[in-house]
């Protein structure tokens, strides 16, 4: 089998890195790379086959960066999963926790450990990435630094864990979306992701809504995101149940169609298991 | 008159400072505090008189702090307005734009200000507050550090603006709610914030909306986040035009309250205009 190429947003050790590994297995050639933007940008122009892109957390909430970057990308969501995240505290291989002074991670890492950082007067610096902190903390060789992330990322760096299970909440999830330039077909359980908009009249949304209610469609998630075009305005990005090849739905878009100010749709895809 | 006592997160020259003045004007005695949460303490506890939270910008969307705070405050929202944000690249008195090698800010100010930041290779650097990041620079004396923040805060702390107007989109603003421990008199033109949930079950959210939309209720905001307790299940942060008070409103509420799992009513308030 061809090894799969695949980016992400990170560095190696990232949990996007364990999220390629997870739903794919380890025949892949990964391709860590800066932005998440960036990921969009290789998939697109075909130097990788596929992306892995965070897009929401159970305890923080949706990836507004990805959201947005779905809304004008052509890619299509072909895939699914959801990881469980646990942090840990890292160090350099001579730190004790005590000695820990200042934590590196990522904001959204940062605001899953709210209640651990709560304990002692650490100084939190926001970091672009959370195994991407771990590497910046080896390369300082600082004693009182850590770090928060991925125990896969402390073995890659050979660092120490400090502390495991670091989380407020242990019910602790993030959510991937695969992007790539193909669709997938209908497995009998699936998922669609479309983005939306209304107008600002009273009960534009209720009617878009009320074709997903009289056909007893599930909706997993609603999110609303600015237009960024007027102040105010915004798109809906809504996951139901169901494909889009499939008739019912089919017929579904065609209802909603004429409602919706801009409607599309970003693709159908395999529904994991929750 | 008696000055005010207002709350708000960040330095003096903060888009909240700003804020706390177009709303209060000068007759007021800021509270700066380093944290969001600390603001709701601080009027909970009655240290000060109100607070000023942003909420949402129209170009980035909610700021999803604030929302988590307003799930668990026994605090009522008494006010909104909306603030037109132009940034400033901000450095030190002998600084040059072409000098600079290190960008400051909040992360929210950087990400409105993405295009900009694409010209040049500058090192961004996500700091807690604008203001903050200005007096950090100021404070570091390096002429190769600027910072992101308003032109007030540029005043405030006597540093050089290098460029006015960096934001990618001149249609930015940032709502901000005010926050009491008191509720406000119906005005005829007014809005009212909820909280609530629904079951898992298709068409539950629907079923919440068509109240609304059967008594022709204008929806001026809807917005999901998670409720932190069981993995992908969310609390729905509603908008309208209405005051709790009139009958209207009051009936709307007992009508759906029991389709909802969860019911807060956070307050209602004069309608800013736009």
């Amino acid at each position: 089998m061809k090894t799969k190429k695949i980016a992400f947003q990170g560095e190696l050790g990232a949990y996007s890195d364990e999220a390629a590994h997870t739903y794919f297995g380890d025949n892949i050639t990964l391709f860590p790379l800066r932005d998440l933007s960036d990921v969009f940008d290789n998939v697109t122009n075909r130097n990788v086959d596929l992306g892995v892109v965070p897009i929401e957390n159970s305890t923080e909430g949706s990836v507004n960066q990805t959201y947005d970057l779905l809304l004008n990308t052509s890619l299509i969501v072909c895939g699914e999963l959801d990881l469980r995240i646990s942090h840990c505290l890292i160090g350099n291989i001579n730190a004790n926790i005590n000695d820990i002074e200042k934590i590196y991670s990522h904001p959204q890492a940062l605001a899953q450990c709210s209640k651990f950082l709560k304990q002692k007067k650490w100084n939190t610096i926001p970091e672009y990435d959370t195994a991407g902190s771990v590497k910046f903390i080896k390369h300082q060789k600082i004693k009182s630094n850590a770090a928060i992330a991925s125990s896969r990322s402390a073995e890659i760096y050979g660092m120490k864990i400090l502390r495991r299970k670091i989380e407020d909440n242990p019910d602790n999830y993030t959510r991937f979306l695969i992007i790539s330039n193909q669709s997938t077909k209908s497995t009998g359980s699936d998922k669609t992701s479309i983005i939306f908009s209304v107008s600002h009249s009273p009960g534009s949304l209720y009617k878009v809504l009320e074709d997903f209610a009289t056909r007893k469609i599930n909706l997993t998630k609603i999110q609303s995101r600015p237009t960024k075009k007027e102040p105010w305005s915004y798109n809906f990005y809504l996951d139901f149940e169901g494909h889009i090849d499939d008739l019912k739905y089919k017929e579904l878009l065609k209802t909603i169609k004429p409602k919706c100010g801009f409607l599309k749709i970003l693709g159908s895809y395999p529904k994991t298991k929750r």
